[in-house]
């Protein structure tokens, strides 16, 4: 929520500029339009050998539920660059990065989601801080009921479904399933 | 460029968080950090028969340069609503929008770029207010020398090749090419 210009501190209220067709923060001194659009949140499948590294998040929103290394890409990088960075973080784990897997539109909160698969470089890694553990997970062991976001849950069900198939695709979905 | 705090007016200051590690602007009064991300540009890859959708832009950058309809992602959109209305907006043309095409990484300018691989659901097109003409182009008419941006001539380039090879598939790269 915009509530004063970020350029001259005057008010901003809501109103179509003139040439666009949705409502958009525009100041009431200086008319500058404030554009607000969805965010990406980058994460990794990193595999080592036959399981794959979840964290359990140390900060909120789910705090204690488990996921993959993930997070808001940032200014300046691409999206493999932030997939790398993620897992560092998260994790303490250097990852090679392959290819993209999935992409999940959740568009009631205005994010993309984009997971990448990728390989431990080797098998070291450690919570981060804002993971309270890290570790590597077996299919069998992944503990579905306690994942802490829908899009962890459906990128790691296409994972496992791909794995086993033999083949890895790339996956465009939309968060909720309807 | 923040200047000034968006929730209470007083001055911003770029400084970082704690527990951040990258500079943010923040707000020297209420502490509220304003976080900016990368932006998603979605688009489409529009074919009758063997032909492309092409648009001459009527806006700057780039004003009086052929382009694929393309624009920012809104919030509360899918990336596939996104490359639909695009391509309605900017081609009034009614798409049937298929799969992910290619995700280029324009890391300098804070901005990913999806193309989606799309038809037209009818041979019905024109101009849209960013539009200085819309056109159908054949692989052999393309104006290679007269394109608005180099992640449409990456895309265009791969999307050939993939049509030649008769197999289209997901591509992810970066700009500038190393």
């Amino acid at each position: 929520m915009i509530r004063f210009c970020t350029q001259c501190a005057a008010p901003a209220a809501m109103t179509i500029p003139p040439g666009d067709n949705l409502p958009r923060a525009v100041c009431s001194r200086c008319g500058h339009i404030h554009y607000e659009n969805p965010r990406l949140v980058v994460g990794c499948v990193c595999a080592w050998e036959n399981r794959i590294l979840l964290c359990r998040r140390a900060i909120e929103p789910r705090l204690g539920r488990w996921t993959l290394p993930a997070g808001f890409m940032e200014n300046g990088e691409t999206t493999a660059a932030a997939a790398a960075r993620e897992t560092l973080e998260e994790a303490c784990a250097v990852t090679i990065i392959d290819s993209p897997f999935a992409m999940i539109n959740v568009a009631h909160i205005n994010q993309v989601h984009l997971f990448y698969r990728g390989r431990l470089s080797r098998a070291e890694f450690a919570a981060g801080e804002e993971s309270l553990e890290v570790g590597l997970v077996g299919e069998a062991d992944i503990p579905w009921d306690d994942l802490a976001f829908a899009s962890v849950r459906l990128c790691l069900q296409h994972y496992f479904e791909d794995r086993r198939r033999g083949a890895f695709g790339f996956h465009a979905l939309d968060l909720p399933l309807l």
